[in-house]
């Protein structure tokens, strides 16, 4: 059977998160609910890893084993284009090897937190957190600075994480402006469950009091969620980009 | 009493446009809701034109008089946002003279109509329409001249417009490519109705086909809507600005 890796990009405002969940409505449930009206039967589907409620993505990528030879790889765009809800689309689909997973070939995972300073345009506050002060980029990428490497995230993880460990590499992670929004974009080979919220919560607690960035530091070598902060709420988070091999899908 | 000037950006996916209609969700009857709360009494207030079910604003123009003297006008900003539904977003709130009037006093207004050429991210399908081909824009801005300046615009007008001309001057008309979006801009001293998602649509009727632009000019000229193309969407279209004696407000 072909192993068809898909590009998703979903809207996660009306969403409970990625994965299946019984009695809610997920990403990955929609796609499983439209591949079965294509195939005719129930077909599985993979992703690179959950996100929660209200978070949207750009670049998830998910895969299947198609149980028909007839449609070609990159007809699934089209085909389920059509029939998923317009806060789903499909932009890719390509066969690829079948040893291919999204979630345990991926060498990183690429996320975005977008900020609006002020008041954002009505169709954009879903997809931002509106900020009532204006950051310092310095001091903020100072304090992500102090992420890059092989670190121990306990302190900025949730009640709940089943990971076996709290180490996570950071490959890279900056603030920068974009348009008429604050960027952060985090890389790392991935991450623990609600680490990049309660980094960003954190952080913009101590801009706001104009502590100095090595707080942050002293923080995050606490290893004690203890002393984190606020956790940033969902609607500003993107699933940017999964990495295979180093080599980027968008 | 004084006279307060909003400028007012709304998400128009969920409303039936701007003006107040019995029993219908309008922008125009979430602000007259929310000064009601504010003030304790019925405030009226008035906007520089209706848009219609499902057009976007970035730059909606809006007043009202002020039966209470105890707000500073700009106070109405925070104090509006914090009553309003998510979808309606008050960017600006200042005292203007007692005989301005949004509609009457304004001189010119510029729309801007939003494209995206294969599949839109998912959390960007409600503002843009989606173009299933890669139109000329060199072709495209040879059909924007042809209406620059006065003209009768009979063919880009809708069965039920009100007007007593279908005459209108055009200051500019433009496409442009902006980020991952093709957008055309068009600032006109005012619009039939529907007369941008006409036009809109009856050129990309034309750029599918391959046709020349001086199709466009020809049908243009006929001043018969039974040549008009087809109606864009109006998810694409946002109101940009509304301009007040050459003064621009974003």
């Amino acid at each position: 059977m072909r192993n068809i890796a898909l590009t998703v990009s979903y809207d996660g405002t009306n969403f409970s998160g990625w994965q299946i969940q019984q009695g809610l409505r997920t990403v990955q449930g929609e796609i499983e609910n439209a591949l079965e009206k294509i195939h005719k039967q129930k077909t599985s589907v993979a992703g690179s890893g959950r996100t929660d409620a209200g978070v949207h993505a750009l670049g998830q990528v998910a895969s299947f084993f198609s149980p028909v030879d007839s449609i070609p790889a990159e007809n699934y765009l089209p085909a389920l284009n059509s029939i998923l809800p317009k806060d789903v689309r499909i932009l890719d689909s390509r066969q690829v090897a079948e040893d291919f997973h999204p979630r345990f070939s991926a060498t990183s995972r690429t996320y975005r937190y977008f900020f609006h300073c002020g008041v954002p345009f009505a169709h954009e506050t879903g997809y931002c957190w509106q900020l009532h002060f204006h950051p310092d980029l310095n001091r903020l990428n100072k304090m992500s600075e102090f992420l890059h490497g092989e670190k121990d995230f306990a302190t900025f993880t949730a009640a709940g994480d089943k990971s076996e460990s709290t180490f996570r590499f950071v490959e890279s992670a900056s603030f920068f402006p974009l348009g008429n929004k604050i960027v952060f974009e985090i890389t790392a080979n991935a991450f623990l469950w609600k680490m990049i919220r309660s980094i960003v919560g954190t952080m913009m607690d101590i801009e706001k009091k104009k502590l100095p960035p090595q707080e942050f530091l002293r923080i995050l070598e606490s290893a004690n969620r203890k002393n984190a902060g606020q956790t940033a709420p969902p609607h500003g988070l993107f699933l940017y980009r999964i990495s295979y091999d180093g080599i980027k899908r968008h």
